[in-house]
């Protein structure tokens, strides 16, 4: 009957800084390149963007970068966050290995996404700045930011991509609470919506355009700024206290992972959890296997081509190397809407051709299975994004089990499932399917991928 | 920039024992009567709808009740539960008062209905029953019986008042993601059931119709129990794991409430912080003023009347003496489900009778103000039914300007609101009103009131 272990850290032991992992590579990342002159930016073309504290950590090399008290401060409303042991999945998988998980659902947005919007949000308004605008799919990220722009006085536009804005209202509904203002993509109030329908007046929107939108916005009002929720450097860096909580949490348990899963969209869960272990071994530390989940319908580590891209459908923002879909890909509309991302972080695929992590690709339906037996057996109900992380941590513990070893695994929950039901009452009902992408889409999307010079 | 504090016990903190206030009270709560013969029940009377060792818990007058080491081992998943001091919502006030809160939607099921829900299904698990029906109005109370009958291995038959069925599916997808059946009530499968269908085919249920279609399905199986959410003492028993908590946790702020504010439906919620510092008080120790905030629209414990009633609309349960509009009553369908119940709680009903506690009713748009500006302080959207306990602080918190006094108000936050965002998103659209009971309506169900004997 015994149930999970909970590992539980004290406040006192919530760690004081983000680890940095671009002082630990081998070789540095490829540079970003600006969309007019393809040439590498530097931080005064991305000043109209960020706050200056925000690109200087774009583009550091420090190992630990000190969390600011303010921002500490708000963490504290709900980290240091649980690390569980998940005694009765094992059981229930017979495995011989132990499954160990960090839960980020804990937050008051229900996702790791706060990590980032807290620290972000306190930079702009240490800048003076007054509102921000960004993007959201589901609604993960844009709950996150207009909970952190709610507790920093900031006014928080969010640009909700359109399909979810209509069938999604209680997601808007949180973000309204938090004060934000919710804006249908594509709308009227750019110039790159209005082209998008004048073209497709009844176009259901993508993150790509959400993105070119509130990019646009931010670009046209000294105090307004943009926010991205996931693929950015400084963002993987805000989310590596997941991993660092992880690594003292691990000891406590008197374990180390041998394997650390976790679903991969834009890739900040991923890194945020992934990051500090790779760092130690990279230091010479204790090795584990780094492995990134993500969704069959939009493979971008697994299928995409590892090339220069833009971070969005209306080629706004700058061109980073990265593993990508193409930018005018159009990912089909599965449940986990935060994976749904033409590219991944340019840090975490820098990695990937490094060698120091592997990835692969699980179907919809496949995932909600593993998360249902989650549920049953360990409580917690996560999200579709979650569900991938799940499915990976499952398939390497019947590994084990086939293989009778008795490994130690970790994996990132990075958020609850409570406003994602109807994608499980969808399961339920058997109308869930597995959405494919069309290959023949694919083939074009990258065959439009922007050219850049050599010397890049 | 400050934010909440947050006073978090270690779980070698986690209270061993419930506390029973029937040890402390001056006078004992008038008996339970049996439907048919109106005398006193006895235990056995009982035993076809709890185990025994719930129904020994129902009528003990032992002060301190151990907590069973597998109820505790559950309850670490989540407990102990933060307690926070709302410095931002005191700011926002101007008040000189200091505002404390206690969190419990920290639980999987997002509220604090899992304390009872995981102790009740140990109890039946331990007796060897094997199934529990139950109904559920919004959901949270079947959601958190689905989540405690997966970890113990029971199958939950869950009656569903069918508005809410049909209207809410997320939250019957929560439930059955979590194993359980769920039927909407009134159903097919109970005589009673069949009964109300055939006098009105589309009936939209309610919770009495649905208590008294889970206590058929449960008396006519020998593997089978029920299991009610509220209510009954047993259940406010388990509950004072809330109010334990808070009272050490109060003590690490150095600080002990003046008032002690919580919303009050079946009155569990509301019991479990309160009861343990009543109890305080009876047994000579420092005072509270305890208020109970309850909808203006299902008034029991304001405008109610002190009596012998059933617990549901079929006339199927024991009667108990308690502030009631009757069971015959049907509350007008706002949004905080769970408070929408005819009866208050016996043992809560007595205390008000005692003098132990104070009661007030507010209406539905005024505590969805109250929640929202809670949400933008404090970062966490309250359950609809937690906005009144919210309201209720926010009144003290402004008497406490008004009177320059700077007193201590500890408020329960007894879940969140994430399975609740329609009610919101109504709310900023401005289609919320404040439902109205029927005065007539009121006065007919007060009038079938069941008469007792003199002698019970």
């Amino acid at each position: 009957m015994s149930l999970q272990t909970k590992y539980l850290l004290s406040e006192s032991q919530m760690p004081k800084f983000w680890y940095n992992i671009q002082a630990d590579l081998p070789a540095a990342a490829p540079a970003v390149l600006h969309p007019g002159t393809m040439q590498p930016v530097g931080p005064g073309d991305l000043a109209p963007l960020f706050p200056m504290a925000l690109i200087m950590q774009e583009v550091s090399t420090e190992r630990e970068i000190e969390i600011p008290e303010p921002v500490r401060d708000v963490y504290r409303a709900w980290r240091p966050a649980p690390l569980y042991r998940a005694h009765r999945l094992e059981r229930a998988l017979g495995t011989p290995a132990k499954i160990f998980y960090k839960y980020e659902g804990v937050s008051p947005a229900g996702s790791h996404k706060p990590n980032t919007a807290v620290a972000q949000a306190f930079y702009n308004h240490d800048a003076g700045i007054r509102r921000l605008t960004t993007e959201t799919g589901a609604g993960q990220w844009g709950t996150a930011l207009s909970y952190a722009g709610a507790l920093f006085g900031l006014h928080v536009d969010v640009y909700q991509v359109r399909v979810s804005f209509d069938q999604k209202p209680y997601r808007r509904a949180v973000m309204e609470t938090y004060g934000a203002r919710c804006v249908a993509s594509p709308s009227n109030e750019t110039v790159y919506g209005r082209s998008v329908l004048a073209k497709t007046p009844n176009h259901p929107g993508s993150l790509g355009i959400a993105i070119s939108e509130a990019v646009e916005m931010a670009v046209q009002r000294e105090d307004t700024k943009y926010a991205l929720g996931s693929v950015l450097n400084h963002v993987l860096l805000h989310q590596t206290i997941i991993g660092l909580e992880a690594m003292e949490q691990m000891q406590m348990a008197d374990a180390w992972p041998d394997v650390v899963v976790a679903c991969a969209g834009g890739g900040s869960n991923f890194a945020g959890i992934a990051f500090p272990f790779m760092g130690q071994a990279l230091r010479g530390g204790q090795k584990s296997r780094i492995v990134a989940v993500e969704p069959a319908a939009c493979p971008s580590l697994t299928r995409g081509r590892y090339a220069y891209d833009f971070g969005d459908t209306g080629r706004m923002t700058p061109l980073s190397k990265m593993h990508t879909l193409g930018s005018q890909f159009t990912p089909p509309s599965f449940h986990a809407g935060g994976l749904r991302y033409h590219g991944m972080a340019p840090l975490v695929s820098h990695c990937k051709q490094l060698g120091l992590l592997e990835a692969v690709a699980y179907n919809q339906v496949e995932c909600f299975e593993a998360g249902v037996l989650f549920a049953r057996n360990e409580g917690i109900v996560p999200a579709p994004e979650a569900n991938h992380a799940v499915k990976g941590a499952i398939e390497e513990a019947l590994r084990c089990k086939r293989e009778g070893k008795g490994e130690t695994i970790l994996f990132n929950l990075s958020g609850h499932g409570h406003f994602d039901m109807v994608a499980y009452q969808k399961y339920f009902a058997g109308e869930l399917s597995d959405e494919q992408y069309d290959e023949k889409e694919l083939a074009m999307a990258l065959a439009g991928l922007p050219s850049v010079p050599e010397t890049a």
